[in-house]
């Protein structure tokens, strides 16, 4: 029987490289004005994020690849090149003001592992790549999975043509600055492939604070939400004088009022019910440009993004929405214009690596539960192009995309204990392994 | 018997005149970005509009004065300077981007109306003074009734410290910047008063469409709303993740929502209980440095105007706000910050006055209704300051506060009429007055 703890060691070892990575980090990319970091895909955060972990990948032996999309992937070679890699990894972009480990923590995790499993002596059968994606937060160009898609060539062309909200730019353009070759991608020509990646394995930070309410460390994904998405709707009421009577009123704010209120009372009634859902109106507005306080408000502009556990309560909810909207349309005389759609497809966990997860902790002794993912993940792009995924989730009680999200070191490093004990079965293990039972470790896959 | 004939006539003939001031106004105040006219509050725009009616004004032989808060009267001079004049006026902004009658039409209407008496021989035995009224739209400082609150020494020196809400500057600096005198206004002097004006008389479009429903060209005001206004709330809720579950939001965006419906309801309630009142949120917003597509709004910003034409009303609505505020705070876990409240009273019209205005109107044989106001109007101020007002409406299909805004020439003509039927009575007619006969008059104050 191998003894589990000496992972455990490696891996704690590394509490103050790891702390080092995410200082650095957020050094590099703190964000002066609103608080927290601002990494914008494609952008100055970005690049620094990407170079920071790529410099130190380097400095630990592996190979430092670039594909088309900008992605970064530092590889620690394994005996047999041809073999298909694991890729481990998350998205290094954050939103505006977000916080430190979102995204983050998954690439520094594939870094401390591979560090720990080197100063274990052990050797990788197969390559192991840990990925730097890119643009993973749709936030910047309203498109979702950007680099992870752009890798696994499932990217559509169109996006390319899509602009980043604050910059006005397209991705194009933002990809050609940052050394990219969008015409390649536009060829859709697939860096990673289900023939040439056995897995997909993603350590992230809990958005909502399910763990931290039931005093879990870590968590193990069951699957990822699809979703479908208006990032700019408006609803065309008419502008109208203070005073206007009630019947004279195609109040544009109040419709959007009416919308955001009927999607809730939809959503009480699917959590009574024990059904998983989410929706959210981020951007809410009347126009800054035209409306005051005397007047009954023409325009109203918001966002939509609706999301679901199984695709068939994803088109349940679409037809809701569109039912809501007719009665809106009618009740008020104002308009809806959607503008844009996105989509991402649901994504299950790939049950034998949730099991294998699961097993890992428990010889680790490190309490796990299971956890729907509240939100998107690059993992779900893989899922989509037929790689099974694990995906671990870290305690974060102060939630995410903000500054106050919040994990400790002694948590992540949890997480990180977990995906080196699988990585450690995974790779086939060859070469001096002093320390590890490689007899007793099935080969799950 | 007199020929009111003779009134509609002498109005009628100014009708090319009439045109020609509206044409000039609108030329001199064109909003080209947005459409529509802006005149804005102690700006160009407004100052061109008291520039251009000062200077008709001294054609006409009118003396022109200003007050301390750059008020404009235009004053034809009665035999006894020393009785209490009639005021005929209404403001000269606009809200940004607005309509070119909103106001101006009352100045106008005054001026045709001295014009039209003028030319048909009459001399009034008191002084008629045409007021051009400052800063009635409370889009730019967000104060009721600048302009005629400072002539009639109500306005609290507070406000004087009020930045505009584009430029912000206070309204001390821009009054001081247009030649008016805020220490003497923080003094809180009257220039007018109950024991020097009569009676004050304003014509105003109407910013429902509710005459133009009824197909009534004009009508008559029965009483303008009081109101409390909260122009910069804001709900403090808590930004989170696009996925986090329901029970973790603090969705400030929906509680703005939340408190819109429920308003409405209150609104719908009424209605059907034949009560008046009005609620608008004309500003209702995430805030644009922080919304997001993926987040979950943690602030939401909003304005509120209530208003309804009985005090006990206005009281009513806002207890009922501050219980609907209680309610969603409990049940969303936010926080609402009201910020600064601002009230105007309610104001009743004056009986003697309204009933003289409809029978000026039967012997025109002008079809009139009664209509509450919708709107504040200055006349508003008056009211508070003891002075009786009249106060005509005339039909605008389009509604107000818009670019859209409609009225035509010989609408305005009518109400034209009615106000110089009404003031030739009132003047106590002096001099050569061939055509009208004031022994038949009733002096009705």
């Amino acid at each position: 029987m191998h003894q589990p703890s000496i992972i455990l060691q490696s891996v704690n070892a590394l509490q103050a490289r790891a702390q080092q990575l995410f200082d650095a980090l957020r050094d590099g990319s703190r964000d002066v004005q609103h608080g927290g970091v601002t990494r914008d895909s494609y952008g100055p955060g970005e690049q620094f994020a990407h170079t920071l972990m790529a410099n130190h990948a380097r400095a630990l032996g592996l190979e430092v690849r670039h594909d088309d999309a900008c992605n970064t992937y530092m590889v620690w070679p394994g005996r047999d090149r041809q073999a298909p890699a694991i890729v481990i990894g998350s998205h290094l972009d954050s939103v505006a003001n977000g916080g430190n480990f979102d995204g983050a923590a998954g690439v520094v995790a594939g870094l401390i592992a591979v560090e720990a499993l080197q100063a274990a002596g052990v050797q990788p059968e197969c390559d192991v790549m840990v990925m730097g994606v890119r643009a993973e937060e749709s936030v910047w160009f309203r498109v979702s999975y950007v680099g992870s898609r752009a890798a696994l060539g499932t990217l559509q062309a169109s996006a390319l043509d899509v602009c980043r909200v604050d910059t006005g730019r397209t991705l194009e353009a933002h990809l050609r600055a940052a050394g990219g070759n969008p015409d390649a991608l536009r060829r859709g020509t697939a860096t990673l492939n289900r023939d040439n990646v056995r897995a997909f394995f993603e350590v992230h930070i809990e958005q909502a604070p399910s763990l931290a309410e039931l005093r879990y460390a870590i968590g193990v994904c069951t699957g990822i939400p699809g979703n479908f998405r208006y990032p700019a709707a408006k609803i065309i009421g008419e502008y109208g004088h203070v005073g206007l009577p009630r019947r004279f009123r195609h109040d544009a704010a109040l419709a959007g009022a009416d919308f955001a209120v009927a999607l809730d009372g939809i959503w009480a009634e699917w959590e009574a019910a024990g059904r998983l859902m989410a929706y959210t109106i981020g951007e809410f507005h009347t126009d800054a440009a035209r409306h005051a306080m005397t007047k009954v408000a023409g325009e109203f502009i918001f966002s939509l993004d609706v999301r679901a556990y199984a695709e068939q309560d994803v088109a349940e909810l679409e037809q809701r929405v569109a039912q809501i909207i007719a009665d809106i349309e009618k009740q008020r005389g104002v308009h809806f214009e959607l503008g844009g759609r996105t989509t991402a497809e649901v994504a299950q966990a790939d049950a034998t690596l949730m099991l294998a997860l699961e097993d890992c902790a428990r010889r680790l002794d490190i309490p796990i539960m299971r956890l729907a993912s509240p939100a998107s993940h690059d993992a779900a792009a893989f899922c989509a192009a037929g790689i099974p995924f694990g995906l671990l989730f870290i305690r974060n009680p102060n939630g995410s995309h903000h500054p106050d999200e919040q994990m400790d070191t002694s948590d992540f490093l949890l997480a990180t204990a977990v995906l080196t004990e699988w990585l450690a079965a995974e790779i086939c293990v060859t070469g001096r392994r002093v320390d590890l039972d490689a007899a007793q470790r099935p080969n799950r896959r």
